[in-house]
């Protein structure tokens, strides 16, 4: 746990807040924290911050919190083939680590239906796993969840209205553009990144995603498991955009030099 | 199971191969194969080549194998501080899917003792993990490992001989440049990437890794787990590579152009 992330309830008006339950555990046995230690703090969907350890019992911690910025949202949000539920489980915390939007969950002809069923689409399920990878990426933006059954349905009724503007983009191993390369070369603005299921995306869903604007990219000729793909991808497109803002400083650092 | 990968005593001299067990279940089971498919198949640490299905009983595939070209030893190398084996189980076919040429398990600080008695580190235990990735992403070139438990003797003695070229790279939230872009700047030749326990390397270590020619990288400002920053680090040195590729075309064409 690299941030101890406060619900907005929680969030102290005088900066003062005492922690017991789960955190407090961590901070007491985990970090060993002690009177004037500081550690990080945010709260959720809100700023990030310092609070400075005031008293630790057994169970429970006093902390005087300072609230600084909010941090930016993360500029990409996923599309995503309800993997396996196994898969699903390990891939929440990870996708919120490396920083996602929104999180659209949908059907595809090659995912199962019972995949469905599970109790990890419920949000008392997920999101405390989403707060795990935020707590460890030092994040406040909780990713918003949504669930589409049908495919079709929500690329052509709802998803101008969930992603109205960016990038959209699908991953191909035989594409011959480069996720980060198109990312880079977007210069601003969001990326919608569409993950297929195990199997991939039929040619009737590609040509779906295609008429919906969605761009192949490749991450390189290998085909990988859809947990596996999913963070490498998600790391292409974070990296491609980090670049953006290295060519923009290079851009005005010539200008300067004019 | 993208590829049906042979060991190289199952190798067919004339091209005609029996298979039973798992594989032979799969191809029934879940590919369905039917006399006249094709199928990829592969011999270890050998050529690719594809197979056309002659016969099929409940338990048992008849295949006919055409061989071609080994494919591309991968260019990456990587040096692991030792996670705890829930991470390492849920890494080693990940690791071998994007594809790495040697997995050097090392000792670090932060590494607790009691990691290095796990069954995971016993060929027996890992080598089905790792064909199960190769199997996925299509590549015949099982990752060498070994496993060292002195971080400072396996760097002071031992690397170069280990890995005795090219760039060295080590993943640091804060470093100035990228770990895409030194990859892609470094031209050819191989990658080591160094990846730390969790809560990081020491700075003691940091420095010894410097001492050894590893350049800090960063890929990005977000800290994660050490599985979720293995799959990111080496998506990104891949794609880092491509990019030498994609240059090094672009070059070519406009030297033709002249």
């Amino acid at each position: 746990m690299n941030l101890v992330l406060l619900d907005a309830h929680e969030a102290p008006a005088d900066g003062r807040l005492s922690l017991d339950g789960a955190r407090a555990r961590h901070i007491i046995k985990v970090l060993h924290a002690a009177p004037g230690d500081r550690l990080r703090v945010g709260i959720v969907d809100g700023p990030l911050g310092v609070a400075t350890v005031v008293a630790v019992t057994d169970t429970r911690v006093e902390l005087q919190c300072q609230f600084e910025g909010i941090p930016p949202r993360p500029l990409v949000d996923l599309l995503l083939a309800l993997p396996r539920p196994k898969v699903l489980r390990r891939l929440w915390a990870q996708v919120a680590a490396l920083g996602v939007g929104q999180i659209i969950l949908t059907n595809a002809a090659r995912v199962e239906r019972n995949y469905f069923d599970t109790h990890l689409l419920d949000e008392v399920a997920y999101r405390p796993l989403l707060i795990e990878g935020l707590q460890q990426a030092r994040d406040t933006h909780v990713p918003k969840v949504s669930v589409r059954r049908q495919l079709r349905v929500l690329l052509e009724d709802e998803l101008d209205t969930l992603c109205p503007s960016g990038l959209r983009l699908t991953a191909h191993p035989g594409a011959h553009d480069s996720v980060a390369g198109l990312v880079r070369d977007a210069v601003s603005g969001p990326v919608l990144l569409a993950v297929g299921p195990e199997g991939g995306w039929t040619p009737y869903e590609l040509d779906l995603l295609a008429t919906h604007g969605f761009r192949s990219a490749s991450a390189g000729p290998r085909t990988l498991r859809s947990d596996t793909a999913c963070v490498a991808l998600l790391a292409l497109v974070h990296d491609g955009a980090a670049m953006r803002t290295g060519l923009r400083d290079e851009r005005r650092d010539e200008k300067h030099q004019r």
